[in-house]
């Protein structure tokens, strides 16, 4: 199937209109459609612009609520809390993030813990805010129940991202995300999309036989990555974001993809170090090239090219999609455009 | 070989004693001791009383020195820098921690980066200082290297574990620490006594083979555990703990094991969430046992007779040591015997 090229500019206009013509405030969009377009530049295109197909019908229904006014609650000198109301994840996650680099500015460490928020995107998004400014940060997020215990065969948790971001010295900070399921939800959905077999490993059966068919895997358990140790990421991002921020834990999350629910009332955890307090930036700067160094020069395993520095190949995809265009698949320009045209606004393609 | 039961209070005097007999300061010697016995008392034997036969060689050579006095430097109202001075790990560590707890009592958050310390056994005894007191912890430190990154054969970071403890009802934490190598250094080291071969994709050969001897494994490179997760969090845990704290970084750091060298000056990172700031301690009790609830409802794989909560296991050991005595094995009670008489102490085996 063909793929479009589409100017990040282009994109993220369209992103922001389609977004306004379907009923959200205008300096959300801005925030979301920036949000969408930053995950379809660094290739993540999964939490890119598709997301509007997800998004859009949640807030005709009700689900999503815009506009919304986070609602900040101060704990201390350098915490909070933000009541999302039902808001856009996006939108929250980037007013909770940007709170918590305010109080790290002001008190060293910033940590915001999020109750009432929806899908946020992908997180890597909110570590690069932190690195920006010179920062630390984490962004931790439930979600929906997808993952079981290690030994279970019953979903508990979310895909749980752990996330981390670190800058580095040429402004292509380090971006640690990964989930903490064998595979992320919105991956085994991408694979359904394209009717590719997912491996062994990832989804089991009720039985706890493995299921390779992608249709299948979307609405099967998935195993903990890493078994045991992947078990317990799922529950420390669980601790962070359902139990401590008041929020639903992800057993008690309605899934997005259905219709006729409630809200998903999801609870993220923004955690950010102003690294200055602790050390010069260029001390810290200089002595993450001495690490990223050592690691580059390792020898390598056969058939291995390179060493990569997590986040680099997303910084790659990043710089040739925003000099050549977004490579956007059919699906995704198939489906905007028929979101479009129902919301009379015009596309590129 | 014969295993032998000693009354942990024996166990524990006769380890302090070791100790002050071997030159450390009285109130380190204590501090050192209840770690060492905490980590038998679980069932961590690695990082127990037998680690007295690495301990007080490198105290003796004065590569680690006693006494101490860790220094801490106060950067931010929750935040602050200690000093080891080259001082036992478990000491500073311990005085690094309880600082974090101190500043999250005043702050609702607490962060210690710790510099220029030493091997400071179980992480999980740190986080249970934040557990008992209401809060959440965070445990990190680096080591000298063992474990390459993903796609390289060369060391680069130590086994850097990942450590996180959170309260629980019962007065029993979930206690999570797991090394992001494939396996732990001092796993395989008593592999090694014991001539157990390990797995497969644990330890590697300068050509990236696999290693299932365990003598061979000890001086061999490890691969990160479950891939580019576990080398995402190598990473993680050495940008806090050694570019962050101006420490050494894992590959700058000699190995413990060896004779004539220079100090570790290994770096730590402590992190603590006071939780009442967020929501009462009750109801955070609370939340938390609605999610263990749901996680021990599971139902089973196959072969699996039931789901632990992370720590879970290691309290049945140290419920069961605690009242028939902490198993040692021979290795250890002979070492320790042939330190003791060499010291003029008297064990009680």
């Amino acid at each position: 199937m063909t793929k479009t090229r589409i100017d990040h500019k282009q994109l993220r206009k369209l992103a922001a209109e389609l977004l306004m013509a379907a009923g959200t405030d205008a300096t959300e969009a801005v925030v979301i459609a920036d949000n969408l377009i930053w995950a379809d530049l660094v290739g993540r295109f999964t939490q890119g612009v598709w997301r509007l197909t997800v998004l859009l019908p949640r807030l005709r229904s009700g689900l999503v609520r815009s506009p919304c006014v986070p609602e900040f609650i101060q704990k201390a000198e350098g915490m909070g809390v933000v009541d999302g109301h039902d808001g856009f994840g996006h939108y929250v996650g980037h007013i909770a993030m940007k709170k918590a680099i305010e109080l790290a500015q002001g008190n060293g460490t910033g940590l915001v813990a999020v109750r009432n928020s929806n899908h946020f995107g992908a997180s890597a998004y909110y570590v690069e805010l932190a690195a920006q400014a010179g920062m630390i940060g984490f962004a931790f997020t439930n979600a929906t129940r997808r993952v079981a215990a290690h030994g279970g065969l019953t979903p508990i948790f979310g895909t749980n991202p752990v996330c981390f971001g670190a800058p580095l010295e040429n402004g292509e900070s380090v971006l640690i995300d990964f989930s903490t399921g064998a595979m992320a939800g919105s991956v085994i959905r991408k694979a359904s999309e394209a009717a590719q077999p997912i491996p062994e490993g990832v989804a089991i059966d009720e039985h706890g036989n493995p299921i390779t068919d992608p249709q299948q895997a979307q609405r099967a358990t998935l195993l903990p990555f890493g078994g045991a140790r992947g078990y317990c990421l799922s529950l420390l991002v669980e601790i962070l974001t359902g139990v401590l921020t008041n929020s639903l834990i992800s057993f008690q999350i309605p899934t997005m993809h259905e219709k006729n629910q409630s809200p998903s009332r999801i609870g993220h955890f923004f955690f950010v170090i102003d690294i200055s307090r602790l050390l010069p930036l260029s001390e810290y700067l200089r002595r993450m090239e001495t690490l990223v160094a050592e690691v580059r020069k390792s020898r390598l395993q056969t058939g291995v090219t390179e060493i990569l520095i997590p986040g680099e190949s997303r910084w790659r995809n990043y710089a040739e999609q925003l000099r050549e265009g977004i490579l956007l698949d059919w699906t995704t320009t198939e489906s905007l455009k028929s979101i479009a045209n129902e919301l009379e606004v015009s596309t590129p393609w």
